[in-house]
C-alpha cells in the first residue's frame, strides 16, 4: 500500500500512548511488524534524555508519524507540525485537532483548514476525522495524503460504530482510508480490512491488553486476514438459509 | 484443544459443501490447515468411484467427521451414524437433524435424544444446535463430546447473531464450544474466538468466496488471531473516550 | 387478537414482578390497559390475606395468567398448573421451566413435554421459550395456544437480541407469537410489533422505571404504534440514499 | 418544546417529499398532528397555481419550514434562504447543503458558514448535518437555533446508525437536537426520543408506506411514547438475567 511517496508492507499502524512502560511498547511495536508508528509531539523529549520515547520507537523499517494531539486550532496544529518537522526531520504529520476534552472528537473545520495550509507547505497530512463522507472529499481537494476516519470514540474499544459511513467513504475515496480510533479487538480490525479500508491504526486495544505483545501479534494477523478476505471476495449475506450440505432425504434412497 | 480423546492443533473446522469442484475444495482444505473436516454421509460414494468426495478429503492429519445432514429424526440420525461408522471407520459423528427445509434450523428434541442414544453406543457426538444455553447443559448430561451452537442460519453469512447467548453458553460449558453456521467472514471467526469459543466450523464463506483457497488462509489466520486475543485478554469497552495520547494543551507549556 | 378462545383488545401483556409496591403495580397495570396479566402462582396467598397480590390484579377486563415460575421440570410444571387451575379457576397457564438459576433460560425439552401433557388435559398453554424456530413448530404440534419466545435474557432490558430468529418464527407460526423477556424500552416493543409479533409481554422495564405508571402508558402507545406500522406496511431499507426532496440544482433554473 | 421563539406541542416534524399525491401528503400531515413541516423551496410554485404544494401544507397550527435542498454551497444556501423568506414570509430555514448527489451527505464546512451568515441576518437556522459532536458545538457558537444530525443516509430507512454519536450530541447540546434522516420505522423514532432527542423529522418512512396516513399516526404515537419513556426514566440494561418472578423452588415449601 502506498501513501504519498512511501510504500508500506504492513497495513497495521500503531499508536504509542497508554503502555505501562516504554520497554513494553517497544516490544509490542516490533511484534506488530508495523511500519508506521505515531507519537504525540508533546511526548518527545527534546533534550533527548535516556527515557525519551523516541529511543524506543526508532528502528529500521519504522516510520515515525508525529501527531498534533493536544492542539485545539488549525493555527496551533500548523505550528506543532512545523516543530515536529524540525525535531524529527519528517514532513509527515498526523493531524489531531480536538477541542473537546471529554470525547476527544475531532474538529472538522479546523482540520480542513490545517490540512490546506500544511499541504501547501509540502507536508504529507494524515488527518484524524469523524467518519464524514463529504469532509473526506473536501480533504482530498485540500491535498490530504490519506483520511483517517474514526470507528468509535478514541479509547472506547467499541469497534466500527461508523460502519455505514465508512462504507461510503471507502467507496468514494481516491486517497488511502485508514480507520483510526475505536478499534478494540482484532475482529474489528479484520472487519475494517474486509470492507476495503487500506489500513487501521490501533493503540489502546494493544496498550491496555493483558499481554500487549501477544495482542500486537493478534492484530497483525487480523489485519492480514481481513485484507486477504477483501482480495479473495466475500460471499453475499442472505436472509434465507442455504444448505452447505445437500439436503434431500437420502435415507429414502438407500 | 481437545475433543473427546483427540487433540487438535487447529481451531478451524471445515465443511465440504458448495465448492465448485472437489479439486478446489481439496486445495482450500489444505490451505486452511484444518484438522477436522465434515462430510455429509449422503455424499459418500460407497462404490468408491474416482469422483468420490472422500478421495479429496483423506489426508494425514485430517480427521473426517461424517455428518447426518438430511435426516429428520433421532431414529434416522442413529441409523446414519451407524452407517457412517461402518463405512468410514470412525465413531465420531456430527449430528444435524433439521426437519425444516427452508431455514435448516436444528431440532432440539430429536438432537438431544439422538445424542443420548449415540453416546450410550460409544459415539463421540458433536451436535449442531440452536444457541440455547439450557439445551447445551442437557447435551452435556447426555454425554455429548462438544456443542456446536449456530451463529446465524446456515449459509446466511450473517455472523454471530446469537452473540448474547453464545456468551452464556461459553461461560457455562464444560465441553468444547464450536460455533457452527452463519460465520461469513474472518472477522466473525475472530470474534467467536475472542469470546472464548474453542473452535469454529466454516463452510459457505470459504466455498463461495471469489478465491476459496485464499479465503481459507484468511480464516486460518483470523481464528489464530482471535484465539491469541482471547489469551492476551482484551481491554474493556468504555462509553467515554480515553485519550491514547496525552491531552494537556502542551503548547502553553513550551 | 385471539388466543385460544379469547379475544384481546390490547396486545400488551404485563408481568407483576419487581414492583416496589402492590399499589404501584396496580396503577401501572390499569394505566397500561393490558388485558392479560401474569402472576407467579408462588406469590398467590392462598389464605387470601389483605396483601394477597391477586387483590391488586383482579379487575373486570383483566385476565389473570398464572405462571409456573420456580419449577424445574415438566412434572413440577403440570402439578403447579393444576394447583393454579383450582385456586384461580382458570385453565390458562404460562409455562416457565428454567432449571438455570443464573440466566433463567427456559428448558426446551421439559417445556415441550409439559405442553403436551397440559394440552391433553385441556389447558390453554402459553410456553416461555428460547427463540428456537423448530421448537415453536413442535409446540404447535403439541397443542400449544401460543408461543412466547424471548427477546433477551429475562430482566436484561437488552431488547430483541433474537431478532433474526423471531423473524423466522413469525413467518412460520400458525399460533400467536408473543415476544417475552428482554423488552427494555418502548422502542423494543414497537420493533417487535412492526415485525409482526402478535403481542409482547413486558414486566421489568415497567416495574423498575423511574415512573412505572407513566412507563406503562408509554409501552401501551408503543405497542399500538408498532402494530399500526405493521398494518400500514413499512417501506424497504435501502443502502443508497434516496432524496426525500428533489435534488436538481434548481438555482440554475431560476 | 421550544425552538428559538416558538413553542411546539408535537415533537414530530414532517417532510413533504415522495408522497404519491399532494392530497395524500396533506392527509398524512394532518394525521401526524405535526406542527412543523418542511418544504423544498424549489417545489414552491411562485405563480401560485392550483397544484402548488403550499396549498396542501398551509393549515392553522402548522409552521412551514422552507429548506434549501438542491444547493451545494453556503452562498447558494444564503440566497435560497432569502428567497424563501420573501416568498413564504418566514425567517426560519432548514439548511441542507449536500454537494454529493449519490448519498446526499451534508457538507460540514459550507453548512457552518451558511449558518453563521444567516444567523447574523436574523434567520432561525436549523441545519441538517452529519452526527458530528464538534460540528454541533460550533454551530451553537455560530448562532444556530437547533441541530439536525442524521441517523442514517436520507431515505435509507436504516434507523439510528449514528447512535453512539447522537448520545454525545444530546449530552452536550444547549440547543434542541432534532434527529433527521434515516428514521425508517416508529421504533426508530421512539428510540431517538428515549435517548433524549428533542424531536425527530420523518419523511420517507411515512411517504412510501403502504398506508401513509396510518403510518403518520403510528409515528405520532411512537414519538409521544418515546418521550414519555424518557421522562419516566428507563431502567438499566444488564447482562445478567434478573428474574421478574421470584425463583425459589417453591414446590418444596408447599
Amino acid at each position: 500500500m502506498q501513501i504519498a511517496d512511501k510504500i508500506f508492507g504492513s497495513r497495521l499502524f500503531m499508536g504509542t500512548g497508554k503502555f505501562s512502560s516504554n520497554q513494553l511498547m517497544q516490544e509490542a511495536i516490533l511484534a506488530s511488524e508495523s511500519e508506521l508508528v505515531t507519537v504525540a509531539l508533546k511526548r518527545v523529549d527534546f533534550d533527548k534524555n535516556e527515557e525519551d520515547i523516541l529511543q524506543y520507537v526508532k528502528h529500521p523499517g519504522i516510520n515515525i508519524l508525529p501527531n498534533t494531539s493536544g492542539v485545539r486550532t488549525a493555527k496551533e496544529a500548523v505550528f506543532v507540525a512545523q516543530m515536529a518537522c524540525e525535531a524529527l526531520e519528517t514532513d509527515w504529520v498526523k493531524l489531531e485537532i480536538h477541542p473537546d476534552p471529554k470525547y476527544l472528537m475531532p474538529d472538522p473545520i479546523e482540520t480542513l483548514q490545517a490540512t490546506e495550509e500544511l499541504a501547501k507547505l509540502g507536508f504529507k497530512v494524515l488527518p484524524y476525522i469523524h467518519a464524514d463522507p463529504v469532509l473526506c472529499k473536501r480533504l482530498e481537494d485540500a491535498g490530504t495524503s490519506a483520511v483517517m476516519p474514526l470507528g468509535a470514540p478514541i479509547g472506547s474499544n467499541k469497534g466500527l460504530k461508523t460502519f455505514d459511513f465508512l462504507e461510503i467513504i471507502i467507496a468514494q475515496s481516491v486517497v488511502p482510508v485508514i480507520v483510526d480510533a475505536g478499534i478494540g479487538a482484532p475482529s474489528h480490525a479484520a472487519l475494517a480490512m474486509e470492507m476495503g479500508a487500506d489500513a487501521v491504526l490501533v493503540n489502546t486495544a494493544i496498550a491496555v491488553a493483558g499481554n500487549p505483545v501477544k495482542m500486537a501479534v493478534a492484530f497483525k494477523m487480523a489485519v492480514e486476514s481481513g485484507r486477504m478476505a477483501y482480495e479473495a471476495k466475500l460471499g453475499n449475506i442472505s436472509s434465507k438459509a442455504v444448505a452447505s450440505s445437500p439436503l434431500t432425504a437420502f435415507l429414502d434412497e438407500q
